[in-house]
């Protein structure tokens, strides 16, 4: 249990966020919240925190400040995997990463499947029509990962938080037929992440559903008005 | 020091296994090396190991074996970001990764801001001969996160071992003018980079090239050859 100050720099509905407000309430974090408008300019202020001002990113230590005002002092900190891997570590109670190092490499790994494979296929699939076929040949390699029950290596790890807010997200759009991809396709990929051949990957989503710091916070009607709102703005250019 | 096997499946001048070729040496370790050609079909065994049929990978444990005959009793762990962390971990003595959780943020950090800002911007422009401009800005803000001097965090870590295999061979392609992009961005990148505002990054490329366990395997010609190939089979569509 870390004694120091966190704030966590946010925004409504960010799915990179959310992958670090699940790892604080997992590992029990006690944390100030400054949450921006979504896809407005930061302030000024903001880029002493992150010079990129993308969200999210934490400050951590230093003395106790307006979230508006950031010490010199708080260590500065962003990208949503690493904020991943710093919670684990100064939380080591919450086990967010398994103890042996061949499960802590596979649920690295897990992350990396889905983020070199699977993320900017579906972003393909959704905003740009691209054929959806792929897709499920991505997921099927993920599925073929998973441990045989439970989460990704088995416990629920840092793996899990790092996927979780974009594949249950893209099964939501999916079932309600949001995105650019043919209405054929959607179906295609409907009728097959609904057959036999992905029961566990679908199992997996479902247990997703179940994770009590997941599940308080899923806003169905809000992800798909703001996946509309992203759909629009990006998809029919 | 792990007494464990170690087989390292790769193939010549693949960037991302000299990520893992790397740290191995680094760390000391010791391991079996297995070669393939560039860019031939993985044998139907290979899968066994990684089921995408991507180098590099890794056998860890299990009975000495033959390394095309790999034992169902090795763990098979695979994608070289997860490696790198991997090889820190069980070679703790190495201090591949610094010990506070901070600084060991800002290096895994400093990899995301590598893969996820420049990495796509320089293979756009080689590739593809893309606006070479942002690659000038993705830069400078990975050298704002560059520690004042030494590696990228002050003392060499994964953050090195996993951006030196890429953003040298880049400095080299734009040094012998080998890419899609046009001779004037060329020119305006080179000039750029070596201006007084990229001083800093200039100075890492160089301590990167001094490194040992860099500087022992740097192969110019054969990095020029194989650029050059690649570029003709994938950029002159």
């Amino acid at each position: 249990m870390s004694g120091k100050q966190i704030t966590f720099y946010t925004a409504a509905y960010s799915p990179f966020s959310e992958r670090v407000r699940l790892a604080l309430d997992e590992a029990g974090a006690k944390y100030t919240v400054h949450e921006f408008d979504k896809g407005r300019t930061k302030p000024e202020w903001y880029y002493q925190i992150n010079p990129l001002g993308k969200i999210p990113a934490l400050t951590y230590g230093g003395p106790d400040v307006p979230s508006d005002q950031p010490s010199p002092e708080s260590a500065k900190l962003f990208e949503s995997l690493p904020l991943l891997e710093f919670i684990a570590e100064i939380y080591p109670e919450a086990q967010l990463l398994p103890a042996d190092p061949v499960l802590r490499t596979k649920a690295r790994t897990f992350i990396q499947l889905y983020v070199n494979y699977v993320h900017d296929l579906f972003k393909g699939a959704f905003f740009l029509g691209q054929p959806a076929e792929p897709i499920l040949q991505a997921i099927a390699e993920l599925q073929q990962a998973l441990a045989p029950t439970g989460f990704a290596v088995g416990q629920f790890s840092i793996a899990d938080i790092a996927v979780a807010p974009f594949l249950m997200r893209m099964m939501l759009f999916l079932r309600v037929g949001l995105g650019a991809y043919s209405a054929e396709d959607g179906r295609k990929m409907r009728d097959a992440l609904g057959s036999e051949k992905f029961a566990r990957f679908a199992r997996y989503i479902r247990d997703l559903h179940e994770r009590p710091s997941i599940k308080d916070h899923w806003d169905e009607v809000g992800f798909v008005r703001l996946g509309t709102v992203l759909w629009l703005r990006y998809a029919s250019w």
